[in-house]
């Protein structure tokens, strides 16, 4: 597994990010874990002059990461006697000694005290940015981290399967956020890949709604939203159920109208698609019926070792879409008052000649009365 | 409660942070919350010249803050066209149009990208560093805090306490520390503090130990670590315990001198004690036992609308302890290959006049054996 590491690491520098005397520091973490396998805290990533990677930790970390000959170079750090160990600092300075004239960092993960920081130790080095050359090599995903995407959706309809059994008229929002998390991490997730959002009654189909103390009642819609974490990997599914016998006109219109934009935007998913294109597949249902402005700003956006990555399908996303791509595909409209519906899925861009997108999220998305 | 806030903003503005022609732009999630009392995804408030508060936030978000005449001016921030609704933008904006000449920013919440982003509007505007002004506010807590962490900790007592009567042998890290937070949630906490540790065996002592599949088995030390968010309001607790009839030599040994230590620690909390004084008490009699090289950097920090708030209670912290300043009191030994011990408190430090520190978590610390 380390062997996918150092390609990584090789298809990085390949990209000329240390050409000549230039090293370059990794801090943000889902890049460190990508190109190292490393999830630990506080660990980042010297990609220093002569091909010499160190991976620097903090020697009091208690996941330690394991060596490897693929592997980098193991720096610890210890703390130091008015701070805790400071690892971004510590790569700094390994730069310096290592002879790099020019170190390269992520301006979008440091803070400007941090940056501030480094500067005071980074004697004769020229700081640059990195920019965002890391996440973008992070958006098409190799076949392992597909799989583990896959195994974490597995996981995450599992879970929600299950809960569709229970009865659920009568328990709070929070009991049941609680609840599906436990059956995420029975079935195997890490954990919870972002906070369970379970919404019911008025509070359906609000975008991140926070569990709350209200009880699910009969003639509700109930939105939820979860996703497990699988090494390290994030997906999401969102459904909408109507508790009852019956779901009311209104409840049937709007949830007939949510899955058709969800679906839409699901079959604008091809490689070479504008990520605009495939927002407007939804949007322009949506608006059509007058519900323009109950949108969310996004229909959807890339999932991986985070759970809210590139690309991001909105009317300002610039870009198109790549073969091995996993995206959420998210519509939603809450009418304030009334209620509302969501319905995410995480699929993976395919060709058509591949049998187009493939649906990770496979629960149904016929509208449920529990 | 909002005139809390006002004074809160006054006694900043008293501090000086936006004299003349300065305006302060406030990032920092906690800040914020601090400030206005809302704990919004992306709000930031704007101290604007003339005493204009504003606080900025996405248009767009679910929990949408309340407004009273003691609150600051609302500004709502739509997405734009090709990006989710930016509020620090948006603020620094504001500031320019009403006549700001500085503007404070607090650097250790920006990175560098955004700084520069920042930087790009705000046109005929000085950016200067606000540093940690409204954290070190944030330090001594008032009353409503106080009794918030009160709360917090009856909570979290009561969330231990009904762990500690169920069978655990055979139970899995994973699914304690998912029942533990279960249990927070039940007895009305907002959700955890920080996520649950529960260590068993060899895991045992480990600082921030995350949970795995490993089993509770006779015999095991289990250390277990959780707190409850209460208003925003986090506190934390630690305990060890022996699982099984009787705990070995060797268990006993190591447990007085972790707790022996732990008291030693909370006995030197008073107004006026050095940081260093606190982790010395804690630290000297540990290292006396040759276990120094087992130690963790810190052995406390302060607690509040973050877990890890200043102080640091470390051989390097700088400063000296104030009345009605939450910290932990923390120490632990951990033991490769057998397991270790570790026991946590959340105290409010007093003065002697006043009974010494309050204990705010309250469940026992005798060594049981469950």
């Amino acid at each position: 597994m380390s062997e996918v590491y150092l390609k990584r690491r090789a298809r990085l520098r390949e990209r000329g990010v240390t050409n000549g005397p230039e090293a370059a520091l990794v801090c943000g973490p889902a890049n460190v874990r990508y190109l190292t396998g490393h999830g630990g805290a506080g660990a980042v990533l010297l990609l220093g002059p002569g091909e010499r990677d160190s991976l620097v930790v903090p020697a009091t970390a208690s996941d330690q990461p394991s060596t490897t000959p693929e592997g980098p170079h193991l720096v610890r750090v210890p703390a130091g006697p008015e701070r805790p160990a400071d690892t971004a600092l510590a790569a700094v300075e390994l730069a310096v000694r290592q002879g790099a004239g020019r170190l390269a960092v992520e301006e979008h993960h440091l803070t400007v005290s941090r940056y501030r920081e480094l500067g005071r130790v980074a004697e004769g080095l020229q700081l640059a940015d990195l920019g965002a050359v890391v996440e973008s090599q992070r958006l098409t995903k190799g076949p392992e981290e597909i799989a583990a995407l896959r195994i974490a959706s597995e996981i995450t309809d599992q879970a929600l399967g299950e809960l569709l059994e229970s009865i659920l008229v009568g328990r709070t929002e929070r009991h049941l956020a609680l609840e599906l998390e436990r059956r995420l991490v029975d079935h195997g997730a890490d954990g919870p890949a972002f906070p369970t959002s379970v919404a019911t009654g008025v509070h359906s189909g609000v975008p991140g709604h926070r569990p709350t103390d209200r009880r699910v009642e009969e003639g509700d819609f109930l939105s939820v939203r979860l996703g497990a974490e699988y090494q390290g990997y994030r997906c999401q599914i969102g459904r909408t159920f109507v508790i009852g016998s019956a779901p009311e006109d209104w409840q049937v219109e709007l949830y007939d109208l949510v899955f058709a934009a969800q679906r839409a935007a699901r079959e604008a998913l091809a490689p070479g698609a504008p990520y605009q294109s495939v927002d407007r597949a939804a949007r322009q249902l949506l608006e059509g019926a007058g519900l323009g402005d109950r949108l969310a700003e996004a229909t959807g956006h890339g999932v991986g070792l985070e759970i809210g990555e590139d690309p991001r399908l909105a009317p300002g996303g610039v870009g198109k879409l790549d073969a091995c791509v996993p995206v959420t595909v998210e519509p939603g409209v809450h009418l304030p008052g009334r209620g509302g519906v969501r319905i995410d899925d995480t699929l993976v861009v395919r060709p058509e000649a591949d049998g187009g997108p493939e649906l990770l999220t496979i629960t149904t998305k016929e509208l449920l009365a529990l």
